[in-house]
């Protein structure tokens, strides 16, 4: 997720449907309502996700956001929800409907709210039939180039529909946004934050702290003074899958200053919480992992079992991964194990597939035979099935292989099939991240 | 997804806050809103996917939501939304807020907008306690087994807090489920389902056909004569991502008579759609070749480059997949072709390592070192760097070899690192899914 930053105040240069007045230039502090439009929505066939980006952003730049709204390709609907919307909201921003279909009602719905009339925005028309040269250029392409008079148009990237800004006269702000999840959130990003910003007072910062091996309960007990203490930054702890993340957000006057507001802070969560914390800077585990692999020029190999490729596939997803990665082997039969990997079979005979021994064993060969300077493996009982009263399904070891050295860790996992099989190799990169900034 | 059947009329058990009043007993053609109750869902903290999975299941039963809205954990603005969700609809289902915190008042404010008093619910309350047995309990436990006097109690099998459902005077429904995904799908699917159709005069039958290696606009064209003239069962194709599912649902008085409609329909559809639908049971592709695999007694290994272990694990997150998944190579760089999998390094040099003559050597050498009946292989450029004019991003081979007998195909993908790596994923079980019907 993106850190972004600002704060703003309104310029009134529309015409408004009413609201409560607030007076010129006052800083505020913003409530927002954001509506999703589209009856695919209402069908259950796509799962909103720009509602819950669109929330986080907004939360990031200190906007409350007190409902979301999803109506269907209606324009009735549509002009009751954004009129009920005004009612509470400063701002409203809606994803969907900006499309060149007859279902595409978004545009003429602001336009007969705010009261003013649809144009055709040439420049908007020109960037749409660009995006058809050479190919078959759709009948309708003008209605997607069609904004209200006076619209601020944000250009789309990512697609022929741009989108607009309306402000209203009684510090009312209407942000429309196409659906699609990869035109929507460039487009928010790159021009929706700096036309905002460019009208800022106050900056606001965010810092992540990603965190993993302590539950969402653990991460709030052991922060709870800080958290109640706190207004700027404030704190805000959230679970993730396997992760838990803590957001700092401090406003000041401008970057530096809410930095020196962060700074104090995140070292003293820092110092609490480490070496937990695997990120504040946004990145992701096996981003991190494939960094700390990079910088000590260590090459990796990984065996995994009940994994099943999982570790493997996490990595791969890293960009220019292929300098370290060397190569993985799923070795999921005992013979695969022997014959491939060149785990002793007496091994396997005397403490079972699933034990610190064959762990060890299969992150040494593969380190080996791989030329690798690090092996990892994983074998253990992902389930539903295959589980014994001595080795339960959840079991799994980690063998983890530095430079001919090994170490062995036994996990107790609870879950589905799936997430018996993410949790293990979550906790493998966790456990290969802290061997590696032991030596940093 | 799970497929549900039944329709259902209204009984008139408890009082209402009133609104239109339909006459007892009349089959409805229902209206519903949804409701889900969080302040994390606000934050963006979470994506709401309960609002997908209830439309999704209401709209399978024939009932229409119109509405889906997000509130926090406010009293006053769950009440206000309750209301105006009842303004409209004959049904409200509400997610979230069942919980034993303070925050939780999804209860209260239920029992407030029906006029009902809040009581104590021995069974949950001992099914709660049931639950922590050699635990340290909650001191608030007792607050999961409150519940407005007259609910119908839905039990929660995976969690403290029960659903309930109440019913008004005047035709409305209102049901409350938990908030975790993991507690609530399987209640509606369990219980609220089951309660419905009790009181029911028709029943629903779905059935969804899954499509691979079509467009949606493409599958909607090829049956919009279907589509347009159909009214029951109707015709709902939607897309999903790397698919297009198909979904067909019948009305009748019962459910053979349900079936009858739809079989001649779904017959049809597969005359014109076949060989791409892969599936009309709610089965997934994975789930398709693995079983395609046990019929024909084939054993599968497996050896990925760009798709860096993401076959593999599609396939191991099948239950029972160990009998005839063996192992998996991910040969990332061309030492690991070489070395690991016997590539000829002349191979390499010549066609370069993304080429159909490197992928067939895969195949065939994974096959033929693990011992499996069939081998298949992916190499390809996933992005963002290193693609050439002559070998841009997005261009994938797949490598198939059956009994000794080898195949390639080359596809020109397009979208992200990862979309290029599904893509390819998906492409690579379907070719081995058509490859195995074609024995059938």
């Amino acid at each position: 997720m993106k850190e972004a930053n600002f704060s703003f105040f309104h310029r009134n240069i529309l015409p408004s449907a009413g609201g409560r007045a607030l007076p010129d230039g006052k800083e505020l502090n913003m409530t927002a309502e954001i509506l999703s439009v589209g009856t695919e929505l209402l069908l259950g066939n796509i799962v909103d996700t720009n509602a819950a980006f669109l929330s986080q952003e907004l939360a990031g730049l200190g906007v409350s956001v007190f409902r979301q709204t999803t109506v269907g390709d209606n324009h009735k609907r549509l002009f009751c929800a954004l009129s009920n919307a005004f009612e509470n909201a400063d701002m409203v921003v809606i994803s969907g409907g900006l499309g060149p279909t007859q279902d595409d009602i978004t545009k003429a719905v602001a336009a007969e709210y705010f009261g003013l009339e649809l144009v055709l925005h040439q420049e908007s028309l020109r960037r749409a039939k660009a995006r058809f040269a050479g190919r078959e250029r759709p009948e309708n392409i003008e209605r997607n180039a069609i904004i209200p008079e006076g619209s601020h148009v944000l250009q789309n990237d990512n697609g022929t529909a741009p989108g607009v800004v309306l402000e209203g006269k009684s510090a009312k702000t209407l942000i429309l946004l196409p659906g699609p999840p990869h035109e929507m959130m460039p487009m928010f990003t790159n021009y929706v934050i700096p036309f905002l910003r460019e009208k800022s007072g106050e900056v606001f910062i965010s810092r992540t702290l990603k965190i993993i091996g302590l539950g969402e309960s653990k991460v709030e007990s052991m922060l709870d003074d800080l958290i109640t203490a706190q207004t700027n930054p404030t704190i805000a702890p959230y679970a993730k899958v396997g992760d838990v993340h803590v957001r700092l957000t401090a406003s000041a006057e401008n970057e530096a200053a809410a930095e020196a507001l962060i700074n104090p802070l995140s070292a003293e969560i820092h110092s609490r919480l480490a070496p937990h914390i695997y990120s504040s800077d946004g990145s992701t585990l096996p981003e991190v992992v494939i960094k700390l692999l990079k910088t000590q020029n260590h090459t990796l190999a990984i065996a995994e079992s009940c994994t099943g490729g999982l570790i493997m596939s996490e990595l791969v997803s890293v960009p220019g991964c292929s300098s370290v990665i060397l190569e993985g082997l799923c070795t999921y039969s005992n013979e695969s194990k022997t014959v491939r990997l060149g785990v002793d079979a007496n091994l396997i005979r005397m403490y079972g597939a699933v034990s610190a021994e064959v762990a060890a064993a299969m992150a040494e060969n593969i380190a080996k035979t791989s030329g690798a300077t690090i092996g990892i493996s994983t074998t253990g009982v992902a389930g539903p099935d295959g589980g014994t009263p001595d080795k339960p399904v959840g079991l799994v070891y980690i063998g983890l292989c530095i430079n001919g050295k090994t170490e062995t860790a036994k996990l107790n996992l609870v879950g589905s099939r799936n997430t018996v099989r993410i949790r293990a190799s979550s906790q493998a990169l966790d456990i290969l991240r802290r061997q590696l900034e032991c030596f940093l």
